[in-house]
């Protein structure tokens, strides 16, 4: 079978293993990377290598950053005694957007999944209690995903959590902004009116 | 508006310059790439660096290769009164993959677009002319995409090359109309090949 000429090949087999990059993507990036500008493509490599060179795991919350700790943890304005889990540090990012949360947070690394092998001990579920008892946090608010796998981590560590006496909440399970009723899940929508709330009429 | 940390942010706006990587995609590949194993990364930078200084475009048909000239321009076997002309250097491999070509191949760079301000002089058209002269060519073979501006520069081709008295063919139309050549399936590509029909020059 003819292929692309060496270089070409190995950087189209490189690319291939990234995430949601899959043969075709990667042949054309490839096929544009080694066409384009050299400068631009220099450029790029070194971009790459900065990021991966500095960028770490902040010691207290578990997400990105450059700094130790990072801007978050860092920040005294951020309310000291609330605690957001996360599942992995991008999430941070989302929830920051919102611009509602004033707490901290928690990178929890991923959720309960048995059938992926992934279970308690390769959370940071020890590095939560152990911050829970050692920052006096008032409450634990549980952001994960909302599927099963999701939801079965939040009770896991809300019963995990109840020994140390902190308040555990979770995000609201409901319709999200913007949607018509019609294209809502029967999930979503069963959980919608589970967790209604009162209007308060003037 | 809160954003990644700063060189998690470069990266993200690098990889959105390339072809087919909205932004999600960058951020999604990013933030993998700044957790991935150093040694993985350095290894990407190091076969993308690579590629781009190896590659380079051969003098004689355009394509993408180490050695100049390339493969397939080098190899004797090939028939060399026969050439076929395609838009890109990733075409190159396509009509290779359906084995049905035997002559050796004429990169154009592209297509004619005036919307685009793409003209004649532009794409290698000259070298063209000056392959059928000087290498006794006896057939060209258009293998340019199947829309209004491929047909549009295989009718300006053809009328290019007839003073040189060359046979002027083009691949048939089994191709469905308004792909690009790299998205053509093995066996089609090869009975396109097969049915190429000559073009009536005026």
């Amino acid at each position: 079978v003819p292929t692309h000429p060496e270089p070409i090949a190995s950087l189209i087999a490189a690319l291939s293993t990234l995430p949601g990059i899959g043969p075709r993507s990667a042949e054309r990036l490839a096929l544009h990377l080694v066409q384009a500008e050299a400068g631009t493509v220099r450029q790029l490599a070194a971009t790459l290598l900065k990021a991966r060179e500095e960028i770490r795991f902040c010691g207290i919350c578990g997400g990105l950053t450059r700094e130790v700790p990072c801007a978050i943890c860092a920040d005294p304005r951020r309310e000291a005694t609330l605690v957001c889990v996360v599942e992995r540090p991008v999430d941070i990012l989302s929830i920051e957007k919102a611009k509602t949360f004033r707490g901290r947070f928690h990178v929890l690394g991923g959720r309960l999944s048995p059938l992926d092998g992934v279970g308690p001990e390769d959370l940071r579920i020890a590095e939560l209690e152990r911050r829970v008892t050692a920052e006096h946090i008032a409450e634990v608010l549980l952001a994960l995903s909302t599927d099963v796998e999701g939801d079965a981590t939040s009770h896991f560590l809300a019963k995990r959590l109840a020994p140390l006496g902190v308040r555990v909440t979770r995000i609201a399970h409901g319709l999200p902004a913007g949607t018509a009723l019609d294209y809502a899940d029967e999930l979503t929508l069963s959980q919608a009116i589970e967790g209604r709330r009162e209007i308060h009429q003037p």
